[in-house]
């Protein structure tokens, strides 16, 4: 499907993400973001953090997901959008599963670990018990441009690629 | 690989495993236990916590992996072994490759979600950037055994099956 133009709801809500992605790379995070909205309003957000908590889980995603569930006092995110800046793996793949979120918007594809359609689409999975409206591109040039530039400044400093 | 026996430290962990599972299962939980091993002894381990805590990511190898890199103040889970009562899911099998672990031992296969075998196996994907050893079938009868009857005994109080 076409990427929405400024002005549509995906928009503004991935451009949300953006800024979230931008704050996490300069606390040295990956930078990555991602928003959970529920009518109209956002229900929960996070960049990734594995670095501030020494948890190699603590993608945005799963931030978000475990934050919204928290919110709701439910395990299923039912009416939920979530958007995140970048395709998701396949643990935050299998979480969305988990959670029951009924629709996903994300901007740049990761060839290497992607599992939203790179590698494979886990959310959409027949063989599993709940499958996901999908939408990407959404700001995926910005996405893509945002973590070029940060591990490219990370390799200058000699860090891990 | 032929499951080991008795008398054998990986039986004996997951024996432990089976422990949590069942203590899980008597606090309304699917019973699904975890263990970490470092060094010969407990890093973290946990049951399922997806009822307790609202948490849909809340399953056993996921809240043990984050107690696991939160106790040793790294993400990266080098030399440990995880041993878990059910083959992961997509989300648990994502998060052992994200957290490195080199080696995970289960007991019962998951014909409906397992990722780690069954449906795919995502812990031995030559395109990401992680590989496990595993081990499979260890206690997987007591295993199985527990989950049917909690199920059995769930669908009869009305409850989801």
């Amino acid at each position: 499907m076409a990427p929405p133009t400024p002005g549509n709801p995906d928009f503004a809500w991935m451009a949300r993400a953006l800024e979230l992605a931008r704050a996490g790379g300069l606390r040295g995070e990956v930078p990555v973001g991602a928003v959970i909205v529920r009518d109209g309003s956002v229900l929960a957000e996070s960049h990734n953090r594995t670095v501030e908590r020494h948890d190699p889980t603590a993608h945005a995603e799963l931030v978000a997901i475990r934050a919204a569930a928290r919110r709701l006092g439910d395990w299923r995110l039912t009416d939920c959008t979530l958007y995140v800046t970048l395709e998701p793996c396949a643990q935050c793949a299998g979480a969305i599963v988990l959670a029951r979120i009924p629709r996903l918007v994300f901007g740049a594809r990761d060839p290497k670990a992607g599992m939203a359609g790179s590698l494979d689409n886990l959310v959409q999975d027949p063989r599993l018990n709940h499958r996901v409206e999908l939408m990407d591109g959404v700001l995926a040039d910005e996405s893509s441009r945002l973590l070029r530039r940060f591990f490219r400044a990370r390799r200058g400093k000699g860090g891990q690629p």
